[in-house]
């Protein structure tokens, strides 16, 4: 086999049908490639030829298939299932996973949940969870195993042995132009999901401003890659494609979004936030056989929400993480950077939409993300929104109360902030939370 | 400027119109990948991107001018215009270009010929000087101006101060799959050929079963390509689309090719490749201001063999680059491999067609050309057309004289050349020679 000829097969023949790869020619780019013996410029070719081309879902499952055996898979069997996690596809005010993780582990379900970082306009469950002071993200496998043993769940990052495929071509692709290929997206995705010892997934697929896929048409050819590719792959899996076009809930930042997950789990969280986080709970029901439908799935949630267990599996866990459950409930509501500033209406009204991807760029700005990988973060950095859409604010009100790791960063975020908030005369309609579910 | 943004415009993003490149990003591309500061993966992702989308002829001749000037451009100043050369994109018994420098200089016309070798199913005409004992290929730029001082012409290979952008991105294109991109074909040929000192080039774009581009749409695609993209950088060109689904001439070999070029000096050469050379001709003559059409031009190259003048050019170039010409003549029609083998017709009939990639192929076994680069040639291997399509033969009747460049590689290529023979019942319809003409 010549790495030249699958680049070809994959380029297409002109006059001849495209031909889907096999896995055997899948899986020799890809270990020729880890394993350092086919250089970067064929990969690169070959990606490219992707982008343009596609792959099936048999082709999407091979390379996940052939990424995910690249490195260590985890081993959960000396636990007990089902083990289920949801992957977000990343935004603004997007912290789901940490109240979703404690209530569907409360209706047992087994979570091992491994994230990333915050990067570019979108937040990261590990930069929310390292503001708990002393909360460890860097598991071993055995902490790890230890701990969805005792509360059904643990959050923790990827080690270096997870798809060191992915990283490779991740990095290869962010220089090449090709990272918007929705095979490749789903395989990455799924390898490390997959790695991490999930046997189902529920995907919440971001749409809008805020989110990677800026359409619903984009947003839903990723969600069905997502869901067939598992599928092919023997998993179960579901999708919802979800509205990103405003911050999710009151809070964008990493400890204003660990309160805001207290609030949840006390019953007292934002509307949407709230409401996704049961639907993506119902979803993870379903899959794992706890529910028979949404309605049931909902129910559970709920309850496991009204009768404190969610909460007391969040405390146990920070516990178990290396937080201080005490700390940390004295640091709710109190714990603020000095450097603040409120964002005021600018005239009598409406609020049509708060751009969620204006937000999270003046998140950047705060120190709530980064822009590179190797930027450090601030806990305390970020925005409440004491507005949304729909709101009636009068000229002058306060939409936002915004912190920040310094005072020279705020120039800039305020203004960004200012820019995103928009206003009508009348009152808007009301924005969809789910737009379609992919089963 | 970053390279990644310039591959993602030529790449282009969803929902947006794809717009050209100017010719400061690629320059910057090609700059930087010759001097070694882009990296080859993200050149490669940037060609493939080019195979997809293509470059308006603007960006092609940018593309072009950037790689001519990333190396020595032949200066002619000292001598006398007009300086104009004919390229071929290859065929098999394609040997135009050793008659045509001659009978085109006769009639005042410079030829500053820099050619190549042979590879794959295609001949190449540097293999085909180098078999005349003594003829040297590798002249310097002075002795390359000297030559063409005196004869009109001179025929040399490229010196690697001539596009080095090219010989890398060719390197690289071989192994990504990018060879087949009509716009990277149009600035590796043109640049080369602009080096060389060329102001005006005729193009012979070869269509059929033995050129590079099998059907006359992308052979039409390539012309219109090279001749605007030529006009957009200021030179005078055109293009005649010819056929190339049967050998040209009576000959396929190097030393055999010789032969048949002083047969076409001489005014006896097979009809398709005389009128050929003559049609190439008349074009260059135009182009050079030397005939006001079609037919003044055939008619002075006519004169300029039918006058022994074109044979003298010939003899005295020879003598030139370091051959003996009066040697040269006793060899004519004598010097043959003692390997040798005849294909007999294996049906009464007439001959349809001979197989022009299956001849080339069969020639590469034979040691006319080579797989590879680094593979040696045979000056006396080829083959002998004694029959070719149209022709009426009878069972066992000879087709063809096959010389090898030892006994056993006779096996497969008589193979192939039997596969390379068809016949049918009727007289077949007589084959065009030159499909279309684009000025």
């Amino acid at each position: 086999m010549r790495a030249t000829d699958v680049i070809m097969k994959k380029r297409g023949i002109k006059g001849q049908d495209l031909e889907p790869l096999s896995k055997e020619e899948i899986q020799f780019l890809v270990d020729g490639y880890v394993k350092g013996e086919i250089p970067e410029y064929q990969i690169s070719a070959f990606l490219m030829a992707v982008y343009f081309n596609g792959m099936n879902f048999e082709e999407t499952a091979a390379l996940t298939e052939v990424m995910l055996h690249s490195g260590e898979v985890m081993d959960l069997s000396t636990l007990e299932g089902p083990f289920i996690d949801k992957h977000s596809t990343g935004g603004v005010g997007d912290k789901l996973s940490l109240p979703l993780a404690p209530i569907v582990a409360a209706c047992g379900i087994q979570v091992p949940m491994m994230s990333g970082r915050a990067l570019g306009h979108t937040g990261g469950t590990l930069d929310k969870l390292d503001s708990i002071r002393g909360f460890r993200t860097n598991l071993n496998n055995d902490e790890f195993r230890d701990i969805i043993k005792n509360t059904g769940f643990a959050m923790t990052g990827q080690t270096k042995q997870i798809v060191p495929a992915d990283r490779l071509m991740y990095a290869l692709r962010d220089v090449t132009a090709t990272v918007e290929s929705i095979p490749l997206i789903t395989a990455s995705i799924l390898s490390k999901k997959i790695a991490e010892g999930s046997e189902a997934l529920v995907f919440d697929v971001k749409c809008g401003k805020g989110a990677f896929m800026k359409s619903l048409e984009d947003a839903e050819a990723l969600a069905v890659s997502l869901v067939e590719t598992a599928k092919a792959m023997g998993k179960k899996a579901s999708a919802l494609i979800t509205n990103m076009s405003e911050p999710l809930g009151f809070t964008v930042g990493n400890f204003l979004e660990i309160e805001e997950t207290i609030d949840i789990l006390q019953g007292e969280g934002p509307k949407d936030t709230t409401d996704l986080t049961i639907s993506l709970a119902a979803e993870m029901l379903i899959l794992g056989g706890k529910a028979k439908n949404t309605e049931e799935g909902e129910a559970l949630a709920k309850e496991a929400v009204k009768s404190g267990k969610a909460l007391e599996l969040f405390m146990n866990n920070v516990k178990l993480q290396g937080g201080d459950p005490k700390e940390l409930m004295l640091q709710y509501k109190k714990r603020r950077s000095e450097f603040v500033e409120e964002l005021k209406a600018e005239q009598d009204g409406f609020i049509s939409n708060i751009d969620a991807f204006a937000v999270g760029m003046a998140g950047v700005n705060l120190g709530v993300g980064r822009n590179k990988t190797s930027d450090s973060v601030c806990a305390e950095a970020g925005c409440e929104l004491l507005k949304k859409s729909g709101d009636k604010v009068n000229k002058g009100e306060t939409i936002m109360r915004v912190y920040a790791k310094d005072s020279q960063s705020l120039v800039p975020a305020m203004k960004l902030l200012k820019e995103a908030v928009q206003y009508s005369d009348k009152a808007p309609a009301k924005q969809e939370l789910i737009f379609k579910v992919i089963r």
